[in-house]
């Protein structure tokens, strides 16, 4: 995610280059060809054109934005799940062997989000990727197709243990089971948000619509802007372009790109609160990078 | 659902040809009787025309999109239930006997899940679409008016066996009973979306309308535009077209076509994760065919 | 609910025949006028009104089609709360005695809903509106200012009753009161929907508005269209009414008319799911009827 | 809440008759003033400002009638939660005792939705405003800041001393205690719908450009309307400044003014349902008044 | 937040006053140059930038205002939740011991939300801002990364506690814990909208684009108004200027500026609500401030 903006303006800059400057020189040829060999250029079509993209675009901005927001809110949920769990664990498991099981439920949490970012950004996992819990434990998950549910299905098993072990009653095993169901939905969630992708006409319509609409409309500026037409042409499709950049900038929040969610910094949030908890030294939060981004 | 965008490029053209060549004659047609009988072609009624039918089409896409993605909602619930109904049975049911009857109901509810999605798909079911149930079972449910929520009665009716036999207390029931209680909603809320299709306003009007508008679209521009008016009039004609077919496309999405919900593969999903749940070896997940599309 | 589209034609258009009659009548007269004693009929406030009233309308449509599907959700979460109603009763409730009281339950439910759907089309109800309770208990309850809720308090009071008889313990007792919440929630918000029409001024407005608008039109139009005045005064004013139709259609969705949810078929849904889930024969599912509409 | 639209509309005229007048005295002064010193009087701005002020007016009635929804949602959630209140209380303690402690709650209840009422719509309470409970009890609860939290604390105790006296188990509290949680919950919405109005900008900006553009239309329009600028000016001021009411009327849906929310026939409501379900005779439902309005 | 208006209207005018002087020099030196050496100035391109620029508008207003509105809603929920606390406390831990335990839950849970109201709006803690609680635990939660955090989980180790106590049962710690659960829930809303801003292209493209706007407004315009073009260009620009100046005041709503939400008054609610809960005397209610802000 892009926090500092001065890196951002120059970001965007690099980012539609290349296409601007295609688009001027498009413009140019143009516009002198209009004057070398006169043409008809209605401004009407262009208004019709211009008015259909603006509702395709505006609807592709506003879904592109509400999966970014949704993955957020799901990263929130599993951030407050964390916490509610390890709250639980702590205060459900008294004694010394309770508490015992409820520091390794707490440990394995902190390795379940990170296996979840590692499968949501397609990393590959190592045994290093998890550092919190057993190497057995973590070899064996490794195997697992979905390495997270395999650790969530792990502590499950553990809080069964704690139960058959008298450490908590079938109240206090189904108020787990619970936050456990919190967990699984918000990591579900964000397997649907990966998985599945805008339909493919709102990913390609856009996108050709746009680049058909910049094409022509020096056609349509050339009559009333004259020589000024690559300078009102190239700004006025900037804009419509700066608009289709939005939507691919956003439309996949787990992408490992910059303009993803910052998922390295809410694992080491809940890494923190989570030890901190259990009264022990925690690394320092992650901060935003030499270029203004927080991964 | 489509993920490969080169064949859906040619998916699309050859979806729409056919209206495109259409509208093309229709546009020649027009202007070749302009320049042979004039005729008075203003612009103003077509910006209204226009403006009223961007607002319906607008809504419609809209509206279709979020059927779309409430369907793809469900059905993520559906995973992550089916995960913890997975979970607490493996969990709550201990002992030998326990662990069995666990086990047939993780075996059913992945049986559940394949009765729902063909009923979704209205493809008639036989004995050998639920194999991970017993064949007397099979066969007994397939007499249901609903299978699905026949098989989900059979859970409901194992789980309070298993309170009957002292594998779980009340709690536990009552917490598994709350999953089925979730599964049960997500299976609703499909059934709704399949059952209840757009007012017919809105599937109607925004069909008529729009042909209606491309039919008027050449006389509108052909004064604007002299002879290019069928390249203009088409390409208009084509974009509103377009948005026309987006909502076509999302708003069954359980169509059982090539733009549908990926129910095979996400079937498959919880095929694997409740298989290796259970420790036993699971099929191989699910990927997209030839033609880029992920069924 | 209208289904098969093409009666859906033939009621648009019976529908909206007089006001377009009527319409067109008028934009012949000022046609005519306008040749007769020509006056200056400017475009810009035209554009102006039409996109004031767009903005209205859209916003009305969309409200009407929210309150439409919401009203069909509640009906959904009915559906599923009167399932998850059985089948809780039905496995937990064991021996024959809880069985039988199960079964009075279940039979209650579907006297429930029906009770519901009278109330909501404001049929009135008779005894044998409420066939599957006995008869002193219906006449009882057919007392209450709300019958629907008077059945619920029974269901309520019989769980009681099974509780005190030790035929269920408190946690399955609180466990189907959760599901009796969801119930009477489904209930307030059908009611909710119901009581509360859209404010007066989207009621209004939008009709007003669209009148005057059409009433404007021609003297808009007829300098720029001339002699096609009427037609294209007509069809662009019968846009805006159909618009304005559709939010008529939707905004009440129990009104008992053929743009209603269908109330009957989901009733019957239920009775279908809850019958075969005691073991007991049950009616066939409603279909459309001769005009394409189901009830 | 108006109800009746013929009175309606007489009110709508009563409440825009002066700014109309107003307008339509600075359309004639304008007007006039162009034939005696002819002034330029171009378009294009009119409609630049045009679709900034649609902007504006659209987003605020959108999100006026979506608080006034919301208003709505919340009192029909404290209905339901009443009726929930009212049968687990009736349910969850039996014998003598039991059924006395139910029927204070029940009383309390009627008295609490009445006092939040009066604290919603800003009324002096009294204790005659609180006629189920104590006198003792009334005079304590309005000493509290917040006097319908009071109430709802008052019945916590009672719960609370039904569990200690034996009447009810823990899981039965409990049970109480979340319906409790919804009760707070509602009326937690509904004071932030009181105590938050829509931010000033949206407030102020909207009532100020609608004005400006009001005062800049008949320039833009002169031109090309002449003399019917008046009319023309007149009647498009007056669809702005009825969208502009609309936000107004709804923005507040605890105002006490005959756009409100019908609390008093909701309180109603509540009273007959849980005198009813006590076996209690109950008063009669509230009705629109003489005007159309239900209050 | 800003409750009285006059002092709104001097704030806003205060706050655009400079963009607005140097608009109006802007474009009474593009008008000077206009009749000094005269240039073609079209409007199509205008009508083309201002359909976009109202779109990317209307969009961040909208995300803006739901970034408020849900901060709003978060703190309306950690009000409910703390009245839910206090009452359960208070009502489940009975007996001297029990009521001890109790009132200190309550007193940690009126620290808990000041502290919570410290870290959102980024003012650093002392020992002095959580006067509730021992000076001890104070120090000791201060060395948390997350303050707030730390006093929860304080809260759960003491509900642990008392149930180690015999205080409360198992079903009655894991309602109150669920209670923690929506407290931690609020919270991580609150901080998920903290940490994450609008993605940068929603900062920043909507003021790049309106500033260019406004510069290139006057040169749009000049051909249609003349000698007006500085005043008519400037009420334009101020337009589109005011509509950004919503999306900045708005879309931080913890920013610790006027346009904030209250949360010293909401605090203060908490604070009196859980006071008077324990029929301890408490402070006053804030009050709006001499300019009419309410902190």
């Amino acid at each position: 995610m892009i926090i500092h903006t001065p890196h951002t303006l120059r970001s965007i800059a690099r980012s539609i280059k290349t296409p601007l400057v295609l688009l001027f020189i498009w413009d140019v040829i143009v516009t002198i060809t209009y004057y070398v060999v006169p043409f008809p250029a209605p401004g009407l079509p262009l208004t019709l054109f211009g008015s259909v993209l603006a509702l395709i675009l505006g609807f592709r901005s506003t879904s592109a934005y509400q999966r970014w927001w949704e993955g957020r809110g799901l990263w929130g949920l599993m951030i407050n799940a964390s916490r509610n769990l390890a709250r639980a664990s702590r205060n459900f498991m008294t004694g010394e062997q309770g508490q015992a099981v409820a520091r390794a439920i707490v440990l394995r949490q902190i390795a379940y989000v990170n296996a979840l970012r590692h499968q949501l950004r397609r990393i590959p996992m190592t045994g290093e990727s998890l550092p919190y819990i057993p190497a057995a434990e973590a070899e064996a998950t490794l195997g697992r197709t979905n390495t997270a549910n395999g650790l969530l299905d792990a502590t499950g098993a553990q809080v069964a243990q704690a139960h058959a072990d008298g450490i908590i009653d079938s109240i206090q095993q189904t108020q787990i089971e619970r936050v456990l169901v919190d967990i699984a939905n918000a990591q579900g969630g964000m397997e649907r948000l990966k998985n599945t992708p805008l339909p493919s006409q709102f990913r390609l319509f856009p996108t050709y619509f746009t680049h058909l609409f910049c094409v022509l409309l020096p056609f349509g500026l050339v009559e009333a802007l004259g020589p000024a037409t690559p300078l009102g042409s190239t700004v006025a499709g900037m804009m419509f372009m700066a608009v289709l950049a939005i939507g691919d900038d956003l439309v996949d929040p787990f992408a490992n790109t910059r303009h993803d969610l910052p998922l390295d910094t809410m694992c080491r949030t809940i890494e923190i609160d989570l030890l901190q908890g259990l009264g022990e030294s925690a690394p320092a939060p992650i901060t935003v990078d030499a270029e203004g981004v927080l991964w």
